[in-house]
This record gives structure tokens, C-alpha cells and sequence, in this order.
């Protein structure tokens, strides 16, 4: 049975404002230093597990010439332009559905495509693992963080002691659950007994596809006939016609918290999520000042500061922990303390109608 | 006998980089809100006292356009072009001959063009007085700053009980000294009987030429025979000729701490030098949030923060205590406690053959 993998890419990735912007989000930005977007790194890191011709990517069809400029290698029709946002299940039916048309059925990785990975052997090890639990006929498989600290901004799957018959390491899912407050998250990470829910799933087309008729069955239904228009000239009505009807709903909420026999393998290979400025520094090397930066900088005693520089030089005098994003038209200057806040500059850019720097 | 003004415009004030540059020094900026440069404020503020024909501006031959631009009443021939920088003596005499040439004997008042007033009538009506002790034959007057704070980035006006016979607050000087330490400082203001030197003086022509003769002979030598030339075909040959070879001096430590019959008159008419960036939110008005902020800014909880925007969008967001200064081509970030290193990143232009940025 072929490995496929789908890559979702339709997010907007607000935090990364001023770079990011509607007309390029997170996922077509390199963030690192060597140049690469986080999409292309995200294709480049599967190829030792699935060939080009089997990736899709899922995105917002405003991005379907940005997607086509960055992976000149995915063939054309595995770009999957979404008319509009309907969250994780939506999306994960229309993939599952359009595979479903191209191979019957496959094993389907469904991926992040702005999340950076450290260790990609081990990646590649762990989803290696997943795909033979999908194989061995397993429902669903996810594959779980390790925590390290006790993080409230994710979703956290819950497991048991009964790990899969060949494989110590694969447990099976007692639960998910949706972010926690602190004391909640502290709980669970002393526990033992939690992984971060990292998007990050593993099944095969027919059994996501049994799951929807189940538990969404009238995405099912939709994703049904979007597969069947596939490759025919009424594709896109059909597409925009059953996609704009559905609900918008996630993966998670939508069928992990509600089915059974879900298995996890904890991953321990260094993955980030890129959630916002602060991972800049975490991501690449920083100084003896601990600051990181790029560009035409000149810095005087300034410390744990990072700087991605324009096209203008900057000068950075005696300032600590703070943020400095320079693009042609907007200019970021953020505390580290406050990065979670950029989303108010871009909510305040739209209430003034000045959409061209949102 | 006329009272005639000469302001000294020479200076290159390197710490409002990156708004003031080689060729645009801090004189020739406006750092307030009502658009209006340092320079123009200054000569506006003399009217009451002086007429348009008789304020000179000596400065630096390469900023003679933007004096006549920004000073379009001053007639030409009264500004006057140093061919290059040699402190303040030298310059102080090249005035003085000319307008011994031009007028015998004249008052004159020797002013900054780089200070900010806050009560111009206050100033006006201490200028006056310095005008009239002048006149009655005081050899040199200069205005004292009455200090509100032990500043050590000043020089200091040590006065004694003596005061002129018919202006009890017109004090005799005992001694000039220079920037002290903190202690110094402190016991300087708690005597009462310092003052800051805010390099504004009083004399008449004949009185500071007299000194010059006694104490600078060299530059009085050469000063008389720039003042013979003035009006004539040789003029800048001349000019040229001696003011290169003068020794570049204060009129501090050429003359004031050798002199006697010195008088200085407190001053406190809001007299800011403005030093520094720090200056801005003192001579602006803040927003609630003591933040100073021009241009398109949209700040985000930030606090105590200057901001001078540019063309371009500024975010700033849960900053404190900073100052952003953004320019067409260069950006500037300091902490309020590092406004004095921004010398530094002028250094390392330099060094880095930068000199347009410079």
C-alpha cells in the first residue's frame, strides 16, 4: 500500500506580522538563517519516507501560486486549493477523498507545514513506526510530544499502560484533551502520562474516511463527492459548492476525542512549533549576547535580542529581550513579553481598513 | 549702541543620529512637534531683542544652504562660514571682528543654536539685563543656568555675595570650572552658589576683543585681519589663511576662567540643551502612557517610550523605556540608559567606511 502524506497549509500565521502577511503566511517564510520556508523543509524532511508524486498540500487557493513557486517538485494536481477555511476535518476529507480517487486506499501522513523538526532521523523513525501501526490495521495514530514543560497553548492526548503488541513505544490513547490552565498542565507533566497533541496523524484513507462517516458524516458525504467530480470538469463547482458547506470544525474536536482504538508514539525529535518571535532565537544559533541577528545590524551592548533586519540598517543600542522585525512597509519593535499581543496590531491595522499591511 | 546676536551653529550634535547626520546636524532639525528647527527657534526667540540684520550665525561652510534656507530673513553677508571647525574662541572672535568692521563698537550676545527655552519672556527679560551690564562696562557677562540636579555632563559658574551695584541679581564671578565628578557636583548644588555654564554670553565687541588681545593674542591677531578683509575681494583667502591656523579652543578656557570682571545672571527660563534623545519626551508633550510618538505608530501597551516614526508603519508593542528613531535608511533602537552610546554606532560607521549613513 502506498505512503502518502498531506500537508496542511492553509494557516495564517498572524504572529509572524510584519513578515507574515495574508498574502504570505508562516508556512512560505524561512525563519532560518539557510533561506528555506518552513513548507519546503517540511517536503524535503518526508522525501526519505514519501515520494514527491504522493505529497499533497492543502491550502488556501489564494496560495497556489506561492505553493507552486516553493515546490516546483509536487506535481500540480496534488495542490488542493481549499475556496475558504473550514478548519482541520474539512480539509483532512478533502484529501483523504481526492486519495482515496487516486489510490483507493493508502497510508495518509497529515502534517503541519510550519513546524520545524531538530532530529529528522528520528522523525522519519517514529512516522516509519506509525505507518506499520496503520498497516497492522490500527483505527488512528498520532503522534504525541514529549513535554517538557508544562506548556497551556496546546492540546494534550492522554495515554494508558497497553502499549501495541510489537511495539513497546506505540500506547494506546486513553484520551484528548483541549488545552489545560497551569496547574492542570502541571499535573501532566508530572503524571508521565500526557503528550502535546502536535497535529501530527497517521491512518489510513479508509479508516479516516469510516471515522467521518461515523462521527461527521455529512463531511463524509461532502468529501464523497468532491472525490467523485476529481479530475472532472465539474471539480470545482462540485468543490466549492460541498466545501463551503461544511461546517468548520477540527480533527480533534470532530473525531480524535470521540473514537476508539487510537494508538500515540511519543516523538522526541526536537519539534517546534514556531508559535510566535520568541522561536527565532530557539531556532537558530545567537551570539555571545545571546542575541540573533540578521541583516545590516550594528549592535552596542545589547543582549538576548532578536533583530531580523530590512533593507535599512539598524542599530541596536543597550536594549534587552526584545524583538525588532523590519520589512519595507512596517516595522515590529516587540518586547519578548508580549509577542502573543502582535495579533492585536494586525486587529487594530483592520479596523482601520488598512488591509495592504495585514 | 546696537545690540547684535551671533549664534553658533557649527556643531554636529552625533547623538541624534540617525536623524542628524554630517550633512544635517541637530540645528537643523526639528525635534518638536510644530515642525519648526532648533536654529529658527532660537533666532525667533531673539527678535524682541535683536532685528533680523544684526543675528549672525556662524557655522560650518558646509551648512551655509541650510541656513539660508531655514533663515531666509538673516541677510547673507551676516553668516558667516568657518572653513573649519576650531571651538568656540575662534569662532567667537571671527564674529566679533566682523562686526567691529561693520559697526565700531556694538553689544554682543553669543548664543547656542542648539538649546530649547521654555519661558522666552523669562529669557528675553534676563538677556536685558545682561545687555545693560554690558553697557555700564562689565568686562564679560554670561547667563548661569540655575542647576536642578547634581548634572556632571556640565562645566560649572562658581559666584560670590558681590553683585552689580544696581541689579541685585547680577552676580560677580569667582571661577569657571570645569564638568565635575558626582560628588563635586552635589556639593556644587547644595551651596548655592554654582550655576550651570550654558555658553551663552554678553559683552561688547571692544570687551571681548580686549581679552583676546590679553589672552588669545594669536587669535586676536588673526581675527583683526579677517575683520580688515571682510567686504573685500580677498576675504575668503584670508579667512582661510587665519582661521585654519588658529588653534581650536574653547572661549571657556581661553578666556572666562582667566578673565576678571566677570558677572553672570541666573537664568531660569526652561533652558533645556537637549543633549541627547532623552530631550524629546521632555520638550514634547507624552500620551498618557508617558510615551512621545510621531508619525504612523500604533503602539501596543508600551510605556515611557519615545518614538520618532518614519515613513513606514511602526508596531510597537509592550516596549518600555526605549527610543525608536526610523529614517529612510537607517533605524535606531536604545535603551533610555544608552542614549550616550550612540556615538559609538557613529564610530563604527566610520570604521566600517560607512560615511553615508554618517
Amino acid at each position: 500500500m502506498k505512503t502518502t502524506a498531506v500537508i496542511m497549509a492553509g494557516g495564517r500565521g498572524e504572529r509572524f506580522w510584519p513578515k507574515s502577511r495574508n498574502s504570505r503566511p508562516k508556512q512560505f517564510l524561512s525563519l532560518t538563517k539557510d533561506g528555506e520556508t518552513m513548507i519546503q523543509k517540511t517536503v524535503k524532511r518526508l522525501l526519505p519516507l514519501v515520494e514527491a508524486e504522493d505529497i499533497f498540500i492543502v491550502t488556501n487557493s489564494a496560495y497556489i501560486g506561492l505553493v507552486n513557486e516553493q515546490l516546483p517538485d509536487i506535481p500540480k494536481e496534488n495542490i488542493l486549493a481549499e475556496p475558504c477555511a473550514r478548519n482541520t476535518a474539512p480539509c483532512i476529507a478533502f484529501a483523504a477523498a481526492v486519495i482515496g480517487r487516486k489510490y483507493d486506499d493508502a497510508v495518509m501522513l497529515v502534517l503541519p507545514s510550519d513546524h520545524l523538526i531538530g532530529y529528522e532521523e528520528l522523525y522519519t523513525s517514529t512516522l516509519k513506526k506509525a505507518v506499520k501501526l496503520s498497516l497492522e490495521g490500527k483505527n488512528l495514530v498520532t503522534i504525541g510530544i514529549t513535554p517538557d514543560y508544562p506548556e497551556t497553548g496546546y492540546g494534550y492526548i492522554n495515554f494508558g499502560s497497553e502499549t501495541a503488541a510489537d511495539m513497546p513505544d506505540a500506547y494506546k490513547v486513553e484520551r484528548f484533551v483541549e488545552k489545560p490552565d497551569l496547574p492542570t498542565a502541571k499535573e501532566y507533566l508530572a503524571s508521565g502520562k500526557y503528550l502535546w497533541n502536535s497535529g501530527m496523524f497517521v491512518w489510513k484513507v479508509s479508516s479516516i474516511m469510516e471515522n467521518l462517516r461515523t462521527f461527521m458524516p455529512e463531511i463524509y458525504d461532502g468529501a464523497l463527492r468532491i472525490g467523485e467530480a476529481f479530475g472532472t470538469e465539474s471539480f470545482n463547482e462540485v468543490l466549492v459548492r460541498e466545501f463551503t458547506a461544511f461546517k468548520g470544525e477540527s480533527i480533534d474536536f470532530g473525531i480524535m476525542e470521540k473514537a476508539d482504538d487510537i494508538y500515540t508514539i511519543p516523538g522526541s525529535f526536537g519539534w517546534d512549533d514556531v508559535g510566535n518571535w520568541l522561536a527565532v532565537e530557539r531556532i537558530n544559533e545567537v551570539d555571545d549576547s545571546n542575541n540573533y541577528i540578521e541583516g545590516d545590524v550594528i549592535s552596542i551592548g545589547s543582549e538576548r535580542t532578536t533583530i531580523c533586519g530590512g533593507k535599512r540598517l539598524i542599530a541596536a543600542v543597550g536594549v534587552e529581550d526584545i524583538i525588532i522585525v523590519d520589512t519595507d512597509d512596517a516595522l515590529l519593535i516587540c518586547s519578548k513579553n508580549s509577542t502573543q499581543d502582535v495579533k492585536k496590531v494586525i486587529a487594530q491595522l483592520n479596523d482601520q481598513g488598512r488591509t495592504g499591511l495585514v
